[in-house]
């Protein structure tokens, strides 16, 4: 496989008469790479089939630079403009999905292929009509989104002449060749012709001069623009080369062009490579060069001649490039994006129906911030949870570290941290893209009377208005308290304000998981008859006791009861206070904690789903992630999940009509 | 009820004839606390027996301290000496395993109970024999050691006199009365009589002196001593008080037996409150006091005098006493026992049966830590696992934290830490008790053929020689990486080692967590019989093919394989790659793969155990903590796990005879 380098390196002698060229610098920056991630994860996914994208070059460059084929992050946009004075090029990207397919890849029969698309469409004249046919690019690419590396490999195809291309005259100056008014005369013809246009630049065009006036058109113009035999041929072409003695690239597949369409009749054929510069504020084309050359018409079959053209590497060598973007990004937008890369690789392949928005925007209080808050809201900020807040009235003590993975030995340490508190700042540490709050306060619980002093009472009241305020501004809560009693409360505000509550609670080697049932709106409920069987989707199916029971007539944890919630800390002996459990079990349990929460949201009808159950394992499952069970019972000893499903009970202290309808004034 | 204190008060004014005492004030060191914590967790538990315990007096203060009833980290043991000159006294501790048992303790009736048994010791001349009897004091106390605070009731009984004790000649100063050689010759006797008893100090004693003699003894001695009718009777109390007007409480109770035993035939006593202070290296007992008392015989009936001695708290009221130990420690080591204490809990009730030791000591070798090793690690010192060692090549990427529970935001700047590092520095920061050691390197894996240089053969020889050197050193491996071949070379070694291999796996929502089958120890192999039914205590009762399963005859992860563990990582796509799963399910598999070893520990015959099946869960449980099963098969979406058990493959790519066979060469 030839190289367009290769041929550049022949370029730089100036001792030989055949045309040489300047091949073009790949000039992806970062902006592209962005917004290629962006595509891969939101778009295309595992799609590897070919991308049209657009870019553009420029001949307007200081002496020194190399001519560049530039791709931002508008490349995908068909629609975008391009700079001013820059003319664009329309490419192909292949992104490939794998390391191994962006390397196995056959470089050569993609060349071929786009170097035969080029021929055809010289060929079929659409070349003439449409001249940024010939300005055609390859992009084959391979993005690492866990380490943002990006591995490329650039080609320019140019059709090459089997003999190559003899100079009759070399390359000299524009400003030498010609007075200053003749030169500002071509300068206006094109300027004219890319206003009428409606374009930024003509890629190539033709020239016509005589002494007093230059006239210049678009190709498929030949025919009328030269119309006497034997006239001397001028074609111009926008040249992102600086060099002076060497045209760049964009000229190859034009000469080809040229030489099959025209070569019949013509010997030879003036070349102007246009440049066009600004400098300290004064436009000048001066530096454009201008030459003559044979054009080598009878070497052109009817088969696609030889094309040349993928770039060489840093190193020179034939190889990909790579662009490493992990430091030059902002850190913490990195992490963030890297984050949701790991979320939507799961919609790729694994689940496509999975819907991350609902779970990624769903806000989570979490009272409690043990054992079982800290692994919840690890799981949360695992499934991209942005706003997690922590409501505790603990602080940190030295026991709590190894079982609570939010804190750390030094939180213990002055008497320790307040949990609340210590658990948000943490969560920051971890993934700066969280919005996480904690709020150092007490649950009221009946049980627990306060002192009936006006400051405890003051306390007491602040406490119920802030607790119903942040279940007010979440949208699932869940209780993850080491009392029973303490549940109480939030879940009488939780049921009145119809939010989706997950509670987890542990023994020694068992733990419940469950959601409670969520009540109907209030402007679906029928007096007090929302127990019988209302009208409602999920009832189509009709219930009994233990299938096809909808969310709104699900038991919550105190439906089983049949005292109230009293004082479960009075009188405990230390291994019942702390809650003694085998130390994996709140992992457990707050995993499937944070997961009953992503397979309810995932249900079309959220906390309304019909409940599964341990029966259902064997059925089609209600979403894509799986069944939506009332409550999961775990046995570690038995390594065993149950997956009961109860109705919520008429007379319950914390879910039935009379207490939550009490709740539903301003106080509770 | 009355107290010592008030009476204390009373003392202090110098117009009243009635004698009044200066109550001991109760000197509880830290030491104590630390040595009734120990007690509390590893002996006592639930038990709230009384217990004796053993504190001392000391006659030989400074003026200015308080009369202290000293209680150290010896007070437990009966056999712990006692400092010189001390005087020892024995007491009741009252432990409760609540703090409401603590309040609600009836203390009246204790103290009656403890005067009733001093009046029954003076009643039959017990006391007279071991006038320690007179010494006795009580403690009720309260550990609360999940935060360090301990909650007391000091008691020392004293029976009183209805209406007081009468003084005839108020105190002096011994130096005022006797000479010095008198002083000295009291000072001789008294030495001498403990010396020939071989105690360090007498808490009462008799004392009879003329112009040139004195003389001591013991009170059981009082017949001979006291000859003559009328004789002046002197009595002597080892007095902790320092005050010049008022005795210390040790006399009270020596005065009721006096005056029970002997008041008949005496109408008054004289009291020599014996005080021995050091100062500047000289002796002194001149600062004695002495006095002479009316003994109020008739005052005493049959029935016990009523008592008092609660101490008063800081404040001066009527309440328990607490001290915060937990500043006063060292952080370090108070996080350490803290976490202890949670793990005991689980033993004083839940299973009693429940051997920590053989979990807190296990060295485990974490291989891969990412997203199963954090999680497994975290589980590991939640279980007070003291020697966690990762091994892993990675470097810490922004998608981690959120999902690798040992890693935050801070650790992915700069390229991101080596993995194995920070997780083990991340440990120490949770548990500065942890001993973990990370180290950052590739285990060599087959299909990932290292070009065959002498850099990287040497490099990889360096890796297989430094993991068999780890796995030497451990006792449980986990493989946790998330490649499979990966995973070969270990299992391979660990195999040959008879270690313990715990192995855990993810999918996108399924996972595997098992042991791999323990090989039986190569002096019970013969030949490569192991396959058959060898003999051993798991094969009692026999093995078909899905029960009964001794551990031996288990597979391992690769048994199942019908291809060798090849190169799984070439060619997937990004998705592929990650591993992509539900969040959740690393923190559930994690915690599984520490509580299957858990489990695998506590059984009699560790990883040889019959392996249990989902069939098991309804008989009874091989240990305390159920069932020890081989795999552990989860299923996310239908919140399911079951329990497969399969037996080893003899031809097996990672554990069948001939592979580790020749594993057990030096290299392999």
């Amino acid at each position: 496989m030839a190289t367009a380098s290769n041929e550049a390196h022949h370029a730089l002698d100036p001792g030989i008469s055949k045309l040489q060229f300047a091949p073009f610098s790949s000039a992806l920056d970062a902006g592209f790479w962005h917004e290629l991630t962006q595509k891969k994860l939101n778009e295309y996914r595992l799609d590897e089939t070919p991308k049209v994208i657009k870019g553009y070059y420029y001949n307007g460059d200081p002496l020194g630079l190399p001519a560049r084929l530039t791709l931002e992050f508008s490349a995908f946009d068909m629609n975008a403009s391009i700079p001013a004075r820059c003319c664009p090029a329309f490419g192909t990207l292949y992104n490939t999905n794998t390391f191994e397919t962006f390397k196995s890849c056959d470089k050569k029969s993609l060349l071929e292929k786009e170097a035969n698309e080029i021929w055809e469409s010289i060929k079929s004249g659409a070349a003439l009509e449409n001249p940024m046919l010939l300005n055609r690019f390859l992009l084959l690419t391979f993005a690492d989104l866990k380490k943002y590396h990006f591995y490329y490999w650039f080609c320019y195809p140019a059709l090459c002449f089997p003999d190559g291309i003899c100079i009759i005259q070399k390359p000299v100056c524009l400003g030498d060749r010609f007075p200053l008014n003749q030169i500002q005369a071509l300068q206006k013809a094109y300027d004219e012709l890319c206003q009428a246009e409606g374009v930024t630049a003509l890629p190539y065009f033709l020239i016509k001069y005589h002494d007093n006036s230059v006239a210049i058109t678009l190709l498929k113009k030949w025919d009328g623009f030269f119309q006497e035999q034997g006239e001397k041929v001028t074609v111009g072409v926008y040249d992102p080369c600086n060099l002076t003695h060497y045209p760049g690239w964009p000229l190859r597949n034009f000469l080809v062009l040229a030489a099959h369409k025209w070569g019949s009749s013509l010997q030879s054929v003036e070349v102007l490579c246009f440049r066009d510069r600004t400098m300290q504020g004064v436009r000048d084309i001066t530096h454009s060069i201008i030459f003559e050359i044979k054009l080598p018409q009878r070497a052109l079959g009817p088969d696609c001649p030889k094309a040349v053209g993928w770039e060489k590497n840093q190193k020179g060598g034939m190889g990909p490039r790579m662009v490493n973007l992990s430091e030059c990004m902002d850190p913490k937008r990195l992490a963030e994006s890297s984050v949701d890369l790991n979320l939507k690789l799961m919609c790729w392949r694994l689940v496509p129906t999975l819907d991350l928005e609902k779970i990624v925007s769903a806000k989570c209080l979490l009272l409690g911030a043990g054992t079982l808050g800290c692994s919840v809201a690890r799981t949360l900020v695992g499934w991209g949870v942005r706003k997690i807040t922590f409501v505790d009235n603990a602080k940190i003590s030295y026991s709590n570290p190894v079982r609570q993975p939010l804190y750390e030995f030094e939180d213990c340490l002055s008497g320790g941290k307040p949990k609340a508190l210590a658990a948000a700042d943490r969560l920051q540490k971890i993934f700066p893209g969280v919005n996480s709050e904690g709020y150092n306060m007490s649950i009221p619980m009946p049980g627990h009377p306060v002192n009936f002093s006006e400051v405890t009472m003051a306390q007491a009241q602040k406490d119920v208005a802030k607790l119903e305020q942040l279940i007010d501004a979440h949208d699932v809560v869940f209780l993850l308290m080491d009392t029973r009693e303490s549940r109480w409360l939030p879940a009488v505000i939780a049921a009145s304000k119809r939010k989706l509550v997950i509670n987890a609670a542990l023994g020694f080697d068992t733990f419940v998981v469950m959601r409670h049932g969520l009540k109907k709106p209030k402007q679906q409920e029928s007096g007090d008859s929302y127990f019988s069987n209302a009208s409602g989707s999920s009832d189509l199916l009709g219930s009994s006791l233990f299938s096809n029971i909808p969310g709104y007539k699900l038991g919550c944890y105190f439906c089983n009861d049949v005292v109230a919630p009293g004082d479960s800390t009075r009188d405990r002996t230390l291994d019942q206070q702390c809650t003694v459990s085998r130390p994996g079990l709140a992992m457990i349990a707050g995993a499937l904690a944070v997961e009953l929460m992503v397979s309810v949201l995932q249900h079309p009808e959220g906390g309304y789903a019909v409940a599964s159950s341990s029966d259902d394992r064997m059925n089609e499952p209600p979403t894509s992630l799986g069944l939506v069970p009332h409550q999961i019972r775990g046995f570690l000893s038995r390594f065993d999940n149950v997956l009961p499903v109860s109705l919520a009970f008429d007379k319950c202290t914390a879910c039935s009509p009379k207490i939550w309808d009490m709740s539903d004034d301003e106080t509770v």
